[in-house]
Order: C-alpha cells, then structure tokens, then sequence
C-alpha cells in the first residue's frame, strides 16, 4: 500500500536495528482518516471471505480492527491480555511468547463471543515474531470457528513471523512489508 | 441516551452491587455499528467545542474514541499504562488510583502529540471513581491544552467520579448514569 509506505517514511522512527515506531499516526496518535484508507484496503483484500467477525487483541490492535470493521459490517473481539478480574468465567485462552519482553503471557477471549460457525478475520497493526497472531488462531482453533484471513498493517519481513503465519496455511495480507532498516534505512520488500 | 439505556438493560451484566459487564457490545466484543450511534451522540453534544484532539486512554476507551473522532474529524491520542519501554523520551505522566486494584498506576502522554493550542475531548467507556479522567485532566493542564468536554458513556451514579469531574468545572457529558444496581437491578438517574 503506497499511502502507509510513504507515511512510514516519512514519519516512522527507526531505533536500532528493529525497533520502528509509528506513534505519530498508528500507535500512540491515531490519524483515524488515514485509518480508514487502511480499512478498506483491507476490505478490498478480505471482501470475499464472508467474513463474520474481526479478532484482534488489546491494545494497539484495537483502533485498526475497529475501523476496518466498518467496511464489513461485523462486530470486532479483541483478546484480552493476563489476568483480567472482571472476564467471562469461560474463556479460551492460549499462550504467547513476547520476545521484547523475554516472557510468556496468556490471551483470551470469552467464549460467548466466538462461535463455531464464525468465518474470522484476524486484524492486528504490527507482525514480527508471530506469536500474537499464532495465539490467535490457536483460539479461533479451539471454537471450531473458520480464520479466514490475517491483516497485518506493518509486516517486519526480517523476523519469522511472516513466514511462520503463511507456514500454518493463512491467507496473510500485510499492507507494508519491510526487508531491512539497518542504518535507519527502511528498505521495503 | 435511550438506546444505550435499553441496551444495558437488555446486555449488561450486573455482579454484586457495584460492578456492571457491558461485554457484549463495549468492553470485550465490540458492536461498531452500535459505537456510531454513540460517537454521533457525543458529536451533538460537543460540536460547538472547535475540539482538535480526542483523547482516552488504553485499552478499552480507544474503540469509541476512534469511531467517535471520525465525526470530528480529529486524530486519538491514548495515554500508555504502565512502563511502556517504547515511548518517547519526552512524556507527560500522571499518576492514577485504581480501587479495583488497590495500586497506582502511571498513565503517559508523548509531548510531541499534546500542544498548548489543542482543545481536548476526554472520551472514555466508565466513570466510577474518576481517578483516570482526573489524571488525563492533569496531563491536559500540563501540555498547557484546553480541556473542552469530558464525554463518558457509562457513568456509575453512585460513585464519585461525576461529582468530582463536574466540581472541576469539566463540561461532562455522561450518555447513561446508573443512580443504583442493587440486587441486580439497574435503576438510571
């Protein structure tokens, strides 16, 4: 998606070698305008799938699964991180490796809200090591329900997670996907 | 608001005496096409406020934010919890009493998205005690930005936070108030 590319260029933050932050339009700042365009790119990729639901998970996830969800008129679900003291008695959950912080922690989703007939669009705005996304499908598994697709906003081509997604047989789309940012110069895929 | 009222009424989950679930549409799952109706609810009664900003903060204010800035036409800005190990240097903080948790908590504002000339919409699911619109307020005065509203959608009557905003001298504008909910049933003010 030439838009976001030239956005990221232009206003993402290279720290590092692959850290790259988007806090003045995705992450901490939400341009909601420019989110729309993202959400019906991703309509116009997924618009086929019948989708019934977006899934994603709290909290950056949020902004973008809720905007794209406009386009296909279903409700969004997003995972809740760690214990919450307030959630569904019975849930799904599944574990996820966080490689930034060298630790595990668990997500999970009510099971009121997936059903086994629901055709799910995980959305979510970054992919790097995967595991996220991974946890997510592992819950869509557990409620029988169909993934019919992954959005990612910013892919980090050179982490695993791309390859490990479209390993486990997802249609992954991701609007940006970058191949190096060594130097501080993001080269695009 | 009449329809959210009905949809508590018909949704919600009252447990104990104090605590309400409104997972169904709001906190967990989340009806977007429900969410334009509140966001246009909020635009009618804050749009002769030249609001610049809307600001909530993590996880589940984001979601009626965005939808809600989409009739203002004005970017989010969310304040981070915590000890995000990725956040601009430059932070505005303030510090937020949390009585479900009994602890405090640290919420952050970059200083690059708050400026002196903004006038600031609050937005936010809940308010109870008030602690986090308290804190948002505070980081507003810092930026030396104009907190024009305070918009909430499910204001808990019977907690403090409403008196304590609205002694403030903040334009809050609650969509539901909740006078009681004993014994399971919600009573509206």
């Amino acid at each position: 998606m030439q838009l976001l590319k030239e956005r990221i260029l232009a206003e993402g933050q290279v720290i590092g070698n692959d850290i790259l932050k988007v806090d003045r339009f995705l992450n901490h700042q939400i341009d909601v305008s420019f989110l729309n365009s993202i959400g019906q790119e991703f309509f116009q990729r997924f618009k086929d799938e019948r989708v019934t639901k977006i899934l994603t998970v709290e909290a950056s996830g949020i902004a973008i699964a809720c905007i794209t969800a406009q386009y296909f008129k279903v409700p969004v679900v997003f995972a809740k991180k760690g214990q919450a003291s307030n959630i569904e008695q019975q849930v799904y959950t599944s574990e996820v490796y966080s490689f930034t912080r060298n630790a595990t922690y668990k997500i999970m989703v009510a099971q009121s809200y997936l059903d086994a007939g629901d055709r799910v669009l995980i959305i979510d705005d970054f992919l790097a090591n995967g595991r996220a996304v991974l946890g997510l499908m592992d819950i869509i598994r557990q409620a029988g329900a169909n993934p019919v697709g992954v959005g990612i906003v910013i892919e980090k081509g050179f982490q695993e997670g791309g390859a490990l997604v479209r390993k486990s047989g997802a249609n992954l789309q991701s609007l940006a996907i970058i191949e190096t940012m060594k130097k501080g110069q993001i080269v695009f895929r």
